[in-house]
């Protein structure tokens, strides 16, 4: 997807809701800056679960909540786990409160774009912008040269394949949810769906720190708990979440570890180890 | 109404369209004037029918048409004789063509809004640009000083009592669809529906010189018929429109004469005689 179809495509999501286009599409075109990336409508936690957020500059970490007369509160739909949730809290945020005088508002629009050029601007002084480039969002070979990657460093894969080739492998395709990490064969790298699905009904802790794992087919559960409880290597996860345009990703959570003394054929817990994997 | 409401009821009006919402924005952002009124969708008369225009600018009488990839044609509902329908014959018609590639895009955008600021800057040195006032939109004391008004000054009336007081009456309400010009008692002031309604089946012609009135109501058919040959007077005609966003207005059409040659108990025929209305 190229970045008019991308921009199209986020503006659309606040269509039907008069008040949050105008101030989204105002903020968008004033910026008048294609090396800047937004969001429409991110998910991020909260202390007190989930929350949407209008807009969102991941480069600058800076969210927008437009404060309309009648604001509608979302409703976060059953299928949040498959969501990919930023974890926003020492993000900052600025809100634009919709009053009933568009001078006003305009002031108020003008001053928050003035403020987001002057990040722009800092961030190139310190050389820490990187230009939006949707073509390069996937592609992690920056991280090869660090050695690794932690969870600061947002790394996704469109595709469990692309995945599996950056930790070794050379699949043409690929759908296997585990499988060895060549680059570290006492590893799994993992891409586990956090909804319930066919054979699993996995979840996350809302901290991130643990998953539960429970297999819903009677046929299965005792050969794959037999085979963890043997042989318990620690998993490089990448569950499948979808970023805000629907669109699928596996997204680095961590490597995780089975917890024996918790788990039972019920479910197997896996804990939260470290937050970096090594990628030489 | 105020600009703020009028201005995201008017984009409101752009969304679901994802194109048109996009470009549409971006003019209005960029040309970022307060004085400039705009319309979206607006109906114009073309010599094939009717047609919408994106977007459109009544002061430059200029008119934007965003040619989409895949442009959708927009059916003109049933109800298309209730709508205010702009005769844009010698109006200016710009296009703007989405392709894929936004640079290239937001380049001819600008062009555009350089071109409007062109005008209005164009239209202040002759001072003829009326600022844009919600307020005053109805307010046609001005023409008072004139003397008389015709087609070309858009004149249009909130409701049937604001357009009899403007003729002399002092009504505090009114809904008669026929009274007494106070101004000249030799016509009356027509405010017909040229839509199928209870009594009545109206039609104006396309080139609007002509409405054929057919009462549907045979108990009143040859009152109506004996009081028209009786006393054919003249019609200073108000017919009943909607504006774009569906609020209804009294829009001059000019003065009406009933054509008794041609006219019938079954239908009876109203020529225009004349553009202009005398107001003293």
């Amino acid at each position: 997807m190229n970045k008019q179809e991308y921009i199209i495509r986020q503006i659309a999501r606040t269509n039907k809701k008069g008040f949050e286009n105008y101030v989204v599409t105002r903020i968008w075109h004033l910026l008048d800056d294609l090396d800047i990336k937004f969001m429409t409508q991110q998910y991020v936690k909260r202390p007190s679960g989930f929350a949407l957020t209008d807009l969102y500059f991941p480069q600058f970490q800076l969210h927008i909540e437009i404060d309309e007369p009648f604001h509608k509160h979302y409703k976060v739909e059953d299928d949040e786990r498959e969501l990919d949730i930023i974890n926003a809290i020492d993000h900052e945020l600025e809100r634009i409160k919709v009053i009933d005088d568009i001078v006003v508002l305009h002031k108020r629009i003008e001053r928050l774009v003035v403020k987001i050029k002057s990040y722009k601007k800092a961030h190139k002084q310190k050389g820490k912008f990187k230009e939006w480039n949707p073509e390069k969002e996937f592609d992690l070979s920056h991280l090869k040269k660090k050695g690794s990657f932690n969870l600061e460093d947002n790394a996704a894969f469109r595709t469990i394949k692309d995945a599996c080739n950056f930790f070794g492998h050379h699949y043409k395709s690929c759908q296997i949810a585990l499988i060895t990490n060549k680059l570290n064969p006492k590893q799994h790298l993992w891409f586990p769906k956090f909804y319930k699905n066919q054979d699993w009904d996995n979840q996350m802790s809302s901290d991130g720190k643990r998953i539960t794992e429970k297999c819903n087919n009677p046929d299965k559960r005792q050969k794959h708990f037999d085979r963890i409880t043997k042989k318990p290597l620690d998993r490089v996860t990448f569950p499948r979440v979808k970023d805000n345009l629907g669109f699928v990703m596996y997204k680095f959570k961590g490597i995780f570890r089975p917890n024996l003394t918790e788990s039972n054929l019920d479910q197997i817990i896996y804990d939260r180890i470290t937050c970096e994997v090594k990628i030489v």
